[in-house]
């Protein structure tokens, strides 16, 4: 089953993207492999470079609060599984004081030498040679505890975004469930209403993807046959969650 | 041990870069990590990059062709092993042949519809997101065996070239021994004649890396203390070979 997600506001794209390179970052951290290191580095640099472009601390926290408003309307409601609730509050207390008494996301990274030394070479090609980045080659080659005691200190200084964006995009998936639609002759759209995520889950031997347009109030699916870089003309069943 | 190579020559340094990145294409093409494919596909196309940027086949073609000239004064000579040298002439030949029949490097790639729709994403800070790149999303998700198949598909055709720098830079490589030296308040200077290459081997645990100007009749190499960033002044012993 493959699954997809599409981000329908400007906002939720940049969330989507820091969370995929907040993952690679950490599943690239415990160097299991001599490669690891190049994930882990262009991982950080890239979100690097995102945090220096946008403000999202000040996004993220306006965000937690509007949904602090939100889920407090149901306290009291019967009904409403009230300890799941407190949780959900808590949770969002929780990481709305961590992002908010955090530094602007990335800063101390941005003033660690070794880190600042080697960055700008990443986005040449082949940039990342031992003759173009001895300081870099050297620090791969320090024993395993020393590399993750540093790396543990740079991903600690984003655990309040990690977190708050777990959070915030764990509310928005859950808004909605699944369900079975069909694309008439490759093709689906619909209305939706102050909508942030698509979700698409369908088989991969029809051996098409999704390609999608649209906003939060209205978006339309056209499916693409891998093999023929075409619009795929039959008729396809697939899940679709509007969250 | 420390090991750092330092090219004195741009064309070397180019070599180099090459067999950098066919290595860790290479390292990567068996997809035994969730996140190999993206170190896969980075160097792909950074090797695409270098392709387009400069012409390589013939200058590595003239390469060839200079240490076969090289090592056919050897024939006969008394005291040379000439079942080494008849392998190391066929191989040239090989390999000269394999160059001077295959395509500009990286030209079919270029044409490959797949590579091409997904390949400017990659430069953008976290561009190869789902939502970004729904065609590598779905490619990602093919059984292994077939994406092992494209794998080899694509990285085959650079297989001339991956060869040829094999064998140039090994002969390069043989052409010197490592010998001790004493780098002098952690400064070593020297005269080179025609020289390709700098090896150096030097124990992690100084804590030190070399930075390392110069080009193929002379070079220095500075020794930078890890931790302070700043030129280390003690004296310092270390291997060297001048290829």
């Amino acid at each position: 089953m493959l699954k997809f997600e599409h981000p329908l506001t400007e906002k939720v794209r940049i969330y989507l993207r820091v969370e995929f390179l907040l993952k690679q970052l950490h599943n690239s951290a415990n160097f299991e492999t001599s490669q690891s290191y190049l994930i882990f580095f262009r991982s950080l640099f890239d979100l690097m470079e995102i945090f220096e472009q946008i403000q999202m601390k000040s996004e993220i926290g306006k965000d937690l609060d509007k949904q602090k408003l939100a889920y407090k309307h149901w306290i009291g409601v019967p009904g409403v599984d009230q300890n799941k609730l407190n949780t959900i509050l808590t949770d969002i207390d929780t990481c709305f004081k961590q992002v908010m008494s955090s530094e602007r996301f990335g800063v101390s990274l941005k003033e660690n030498r070794f880190l600042n030394s080697i960055r700008q070479r990443f986005n040449l090609p082949g940039g990342t040679c031992s003759f173009d980045l001895p300081a870099l080659h050297y620090w791969v080659h320090l024993p395993l505890e020393k590399r993750l005691t540093d790396a543990k200190a740079w991903t600690d200084t984003l655990e309040p975004v990690r977190m708050a964006l777990n959070l915030l995009l764990r509310l928005i998936r859950e808004t909605a469930q699944l369900k079975p639609k069909i694309a008439r002759n490759g093709f689906f759209q619909s209305e939706a209403e102050d909508a942030n995520i698509l979700r698409l889950h369908l088989p991969v031997e029809i051996g098409v993807y999704p390609m999608i347009s649209g906003h939060k109030n209205r978006f339309a699916i056209k499916f693409i046959s891998f093999e023929t870089g075409n619009a795929y003309s039959q008729d396809i069943e697939f899940d679709l969650a509007i969250c």
